[in-house]
């Protein structure tokens, strides 16, 4: 019987800067070849030096109009415009902007949850595909393990509120899972099916932890055939191409 | 250590209408209290009869007119459009509306895989979340088994590539975790954070089965903490009131 188990990485250190992700992970769970293993955005971002002070922004022209019309603080907003190339929305206090890897979000990803200091604010990792691409070939090189790795992080989506956890970057497993053209379980063709695979397996981490705990890695076992011996396209795949795009 | 299992339920007959769909899971899996079961909003919607053949819709004139924009079958158009209260795009060969139950998707989540007749198509429940209440009171009465229910299923996402499961129905689990105002690991409080757990159940279930197969249901047990006596305010508190989203 089809059969997944689920389960957190405890006993993780607080990360620090230059700290090798996949090697603490590999040293506390007991992993397998074919195991995804899927990591915090936030603890991806430590280890690659990603935090800012907000003092350390100085606020131009465009980010200071911003924040007086949403109610931000100006170097928030500033932080936030470097790692942008698009604006999509500025209302309601909300700034939905596309960052620079592509990806469309609230604050380009920028929040200070758990972070030790006061006045500190962490951003997504200059390149999270080769941040999962390192962290597997740390794990590789820690335990002798082919694992896949997806970084998570929680994203809104239009129309449905709350957030839900997507895949910004992913090593060893395939983004999507093409079904176009394939038949279903009566030989008729399926219509335009593609599954975000790699959000899915976000998810379903997402479940076993939660976002005051310390869990910032999980395992999920029992997907074998779904992790590939190339690191793949990563989840860059999933951007939807700006022309193919309806609401922007 | 936190730890979830997700095992699909095997052997489930071809529903036809009338079927008791929480009779038919809780006669093949060893179900426990405090279990989620996902169940395929395709099978529920068999269940209740929501099958049409497209010979039987009358296209009006505004189902002639987006059809022929489209390149779509009129008799399609026509039963989406009965299905919807707005169109919010249509365009590219998409029609992505609001459905009468306040869901944003495409075709009203109208489609015709996984049907055993040629021209019939599957219309989404009525109320999702009274199915999902009527199969939790059925697994209840069939094993007298306390489970929570979720009705899934695909839906696109604007800005990312592929589909991924949502909570159409939910009941005996709250369907937003709201983080808003608790602290984080550091006591610092959380920025915007209400997760979207039932989303991420149902999106977790679909990583153990796959289009093709007859695994319309799937158990996920280890989150008996999020299951409730009550049966909840269901996946209508998911849906983001029109006034408060910015991509319409």
């Amino acid at each position: 019987m089809a059969e997944l188990r689920v389960v957190g990485v405890e006993g993780l250190p607080e990360v620090e800067e230059g700290m090798s992700v996949g090697a603490e992970i590999a040293a506390r769970a007991e992993l397998r070849d074919g195991d995804v293993v899927v990591v915090s955005q936030k603890i991806v971002s430590k280890a690659e030096g990603r935090v800012r002070q907000l003092s350390s922004a100085i606020p131009g022209g465009e980010a200071r109009r911003l924040a007086a019309v949403l109610g931000k603080d100006p170097a928030l907003v500033e932080l936030i415009l470097e790692e942008s190339r698009e604006v999509l929305r500025a209302e309601r206090g909300v700034l939905i902007v596309e960052t620079r890897h592509g990806f469309v979000c609230a604050n380009a990803g920028i929040d200070s949850s758990n972070l030790p200091e006061d006045g500190a604010v962490c951003l997504l990792p200059e390149d999270p595909d080769a941040s999962a691409r390192r962290i597997r070939a740390e794990i590789r090189a820690a335990v002798g393990v082919s694992a896949a790795v997806i970084v998570a992080d929680s994203f809104g989506r239009a129309w449905r509120l709350g957030q839900s956890e997507v895949a910004i970057g992913c090593a060893g497993t395939a983004p999507l899972d093409d079904w176009r053209g394939r038949a279903d379980a009566n030989g008729r063709e399926l219509e335009a099916t593609a599954i975000a695979t790699a959000d899915e397996l976000a998810a379903a981490a997402d479940l076993v932890r939660d976002k005051a705990s310390r869990v910032p890695a999980v395992v999920i076992r029992g997907l074998a055939h779904q992790v590939s011996a190339d690191d793949g396209p990563g989840a860059a795949a999933l951007r939807r191409p700006k022309a193919e795009d309806l609401f922007r």
